[in-house]
Order: structure tokens, then sequence, then C-alpha cells
């Protein structure tokens, strides 16, 4: 998935305010589920995928105009829960990298995963 | 109500990104509310305001570390709907004013306006 | 330009909230540019455009997932300012229309417009 | 410091996006900075602190109009970058910590720290 940086990205530093590369990499995570017909959040069946938590390293900046990539791999499972790599590249430099670990919760309570998410997933 | 501008409201521009004021304003409107033991949406009722059309003049800027002032008060009313005149200032001197109606919905139909609402508005 | 809603883009109410389209048209107009080589803000020649008013109708909604359209084209110019015509569509119907204000400033003057810019907005 | 939770830290999800309680944690750090007359960024020097990595772990929800307090302390340093420990808390309750390192960048090279700014957040 390929992420345009706009001026409501960047911050008076001149450069993407931190935590939006966090957002960046959940709009990727989405608009997999998107593209192949699913949804991170159903709200008729109350379900949906939450952070439980993740962990991030800061390599390179990238400023307003340019063009990012993002990729996204599993690299764990469990019954109810995933970690997720996400990777941030400007011009095949990586200058992002994030693990996310994120629980799929139905009407508030841990459940099981959806393996066609997963398979999403998957390289 | 008084809000700093942090990181996250700037933009490369060195300034306030300019939908942020009107993210403010909504701040200072629900701030009343919630410091009135109210809200501006209500889960179980399905209640709550929507933006029906907004009209804003930027005067000045605003930049990291600012420290602004809202003001909010109501120039009109109907029977589901009101106009609040929002303006924001630093240092006493007037940056951005907003005219902004709100529909009063409750099960995504408009409802009549509550009483106590209205007077918090009232100068 | 088409735009994905995302997580962030959505709040409590289940809607986009209403200062979002506004960023979305913001997203649109740089786009234009970015997409011809052209930049909404030049950091050496310290020159950008800047919002001086904006007047905006919410007609309807959108959600999580939606894929939404912007069209842009300006409505009337002066020599230092011009004024664009910013619409909303989902899926051909119209949700959000803008009438936004935007000045030129090269060192925090209002300087003479560039007309390769004025020409990409024009039908 | 304490921060309200407004409708634009919100999502559809009727929770705070998982990200915005990383914006929280940096207005927190500002917010310290500013109420002793120092800034986080100075455009002049072109001199300020960018961040290297954080981890972060999410306890619990926050939602729309719940008061949140954040505390922040440092649990290292070296000459230019240091760690600071940041916990966010709901009514007396831990919802979400964070572990985030810090570097001190002048005209874009790491920088000695300054100490005035270190011992600001020293318990």
């Amino acid at each position: 998935m390929k992420i345009r940086v706009y001026f409501e990205d960047t911050d008076i530093g001149g450069i993407v305010y931190h935590s939006k590369y966090i957002n960046f990499c959940e709009r990727a995570r989405s608009e997999v589920l998107f593209s192949n017909g699913l949804t991170p959040f159903d709200k008729e069946s109350n379900s949906g995928y939450i952070v439980k938590d993740l962990s991030c390293q800061y390599i390179n900046m990238a400023t307003l105009g340019d063009i990012l990539e993002i990729k996204s791999k599993i690299v764990s499972k469990s019954r109810v829960s995933f970690v997720l790599e996400q990777t941030i590249y400007k011009e095949n430099s990586k200058i992002f990298s994030m693990e996310i670990t994120l629980v799929y919760l139905k009407n508030s309570k841990p459940a099981k995963l959806d393996e066609r998410f997963l398979e999403l997933f998957y390289e």
C-alpha cells in the first residue's frame, strides 16, 4: 500500500509527526481487509481488532509530498491474537518498522480469529 | 476554555493546521457540556449533535506553545438546531472566528433541543 | 481523487469527524500539485498557500471503509488569492461541499499567484 | 497533566484511537517544558527532540469525556538521548504505559542534552 504525506501529517519540525506512522500502518492493515471484502470492525456483531501492544523504531524521516510504501506480514499468532510486523519504506529504503499485537474481540471478549483474515497477511 | 498548541496541531508551515481550529472549537463546545454533567453524544439513547454547516475566517496564526482562548455563544436557534459563534483569541487578540450550525439527532432523526444545553451557551 | 475512510477519520458517533472532510479536501488540493511536480509549500523560498476563510455544508455522512471522491475547481481569483469549490461524493452522491479562499504567501506577504497552479484547477 | 478525551480522539469503535495515547504523552512532555519556559523545538537554533523508538502497552480503554492523567519520568539517559517512561491513568487506574527514547538534535545532528530539561523529568 502506498501513502502520500500531506500537510496534516507533518509538524512544525518539518517532518511527519511520530504517531502518524502508526496511523499509516493501521490504514495499511485496514486496506488489506477492505480490498478483500472484510472489515476491521463490525458494528452489528460488535467485533473487531484492538491493539494490545506495539513497539516501533524510527529509522529515517519522511516529509511533505513523500510517497511511502507499507508492507505487513504476520510473525506469530495464537487463537485470539496475532503479531504483525509492519515496515514503511521511502524510495525502497526502510524508514520505520513496528511490531504490533492485535486481539480479536467480540462483545468486548477475546474471540477466535477469522482464518480468512490471517491468510491475507501471510506471505 | 484555554487550549495549548502542541506539535500534533502544527504543520510543516510552522503554524496550526487550518482544520485544527475547528477541532479546538469542538473541544470547547464539548467541555461546556462535560463540565456541567451533560454529554455531546449519548450512546444509549443514540442521540447527539451533528454539524450541518460552518463558516470560518482565519484572521491570524497560532504556533507551537501558544495558549488560545475560545469563547462560544448562541446567535440563533430553532426547535431542533442552533447556530453557535465561536471565537479564538491569542493574547486577547482575535485570530479565528466561526459560525456553526448544529442539529440535535435522536436515532438519526432531528429531535427537540435540550433546553439545559442551550442555557449553557447563553451569555 | 479518491480517499478511503479509515479508523482515524471516524469518531464515537460512528461517522467521519466533521473537520476531517476539510483535511480530505486539502489532500485533494495538494495531490493535484504533487502529481504535477509542484508543491503547496516550499521551504526554501518560504512560500505557500494559506487559508483565509472557508464555508462548508454537510449534506450526508460517510463512515468506515467508504470510498470518497473529491472534485476541485476554481470559482474566482484575484492577483494573490483564489476561491476553490471542493465537493465530496460517495457513490456519485454529493455528501459535502466547501468554498475555500486561499492566499499565496511569500515570506509571510501576499504574492502573485503562480499561473501554472491555477491552470490545474480550471475545468 | 490532565487531558480530557474529546470526539476527535475517539473512533467508530467507541474508544480512543490507539495512536492518540502517544499524542497525549507528547502533549504531557511538551507541557512540562512550556510551563517551565522551555520548548521542545526551537526554530532559530534548529534544535529539538525526535523520537528514536517507543514501546507501549494498552491495558484498558478510555472513551469520550474521560479525564486522563499522565505521569512522566526519566528511566535512563546518555549524553544525547534519554528514555522516558510515561503512564496514563484513568481514575487512578493505569490504562496505558510507554517507554520512549528521545534524541536531542541540533541542525539534524545529535547534540548534548540540556540539563535543565532532564531535571524537569526526574522525580
